[in-house]
């Protein structure tokens, strides 16, 4: 059982719709469209991942780290310190 | 107390050197300075205000929520559903 | 001919790269593996991403904004306006 | 003469209120107000920094940009070339 367990099937629906744009993108280089629009789905593409990073994120501070702090002890430090690096690497990507 | 009051003299610290910076930015504007240099420092102050979020955030989680959830109740669900919105907010801006 | 057309190859391997994340994540997801593992890869697709948009709009500007400015008239003064655009979008996604 | 010269007031207009912002931020953890509204603050400082930044980018790519390219030679492919590492500067930023 993970954080995001109760929503799996809505996250690789989403993965999979973000795969499509990837794909979409690609057609577009090949196809030799213009630089803007294909600069326009990218943009599109990275926000469908960030926002998927952020339901993840708060999945995993309400389920996993929630847990490990109920629990009490090292385990729960270490819990948040993992979450406040995954936050850095989302904010600075 | 807050989760930041530990450090307090250090955030108040960088507030003031990120102040010092704005306050830089103004006269390179006013001298007319090259807008890449300019640009350049605009970056600098955006990296410092970024940064010093992640601290504060990390605070938080590890003192405010960490305390919310040992505690229990509706208070912990209430203190991570902020926590989430306010990342969300960092990793938009 | 666009902008990126000479590095065409390279663009679709990148893209192809991508993909090739995306589908890792949706086999991560579908295995039950660790939330922050799977932001840690979340971030990495994000971060090719970004330099994607990075390279087609350096290729953008070098290339198609620069013949619309050396042909002057008003197709110059638009298409920088759509470059400010895109980099607005790039900034907030 | 600068790209942002002609809206130069209003650019430090826009500073001095951004210097504002980082002085309340100061007061605030100085009254050890809650984490996650200092935070709510910091991400709006953040933003109006990043928006000052797209606007001195679009003077300087419709001035300073375009007049270079318009003279052509190297010059031009110097400016663009800054451009676009500004641009990467703000996008990782």
């Amino acid at each position: 059982m993970r954080g995001y367990s109760g929503d799996k099937d809505a996250y690789l629906k989403r993965l999979r719709r973000i795969e499509g744009q990837i794909r979409g993108l690609q057609r577009m280089v090949d196809d030799d469209e213009y630089c803007i629009d294909i600069l326009t789905q990218v943009s599109a593409a990275t926000k469908a991942l960030q926002s998927l990073s952020l339901g993840l994120l708060d999945e995993h501070l309400k389920h996993c780290v929630a847990e490990a702090v109920a629990e009490g002890g090292d385990a729960a430090d270490e819990k948040v310190r993992e979450a406040s690096e995954a936050i850095a690497r989302l904010v600075r990507s």
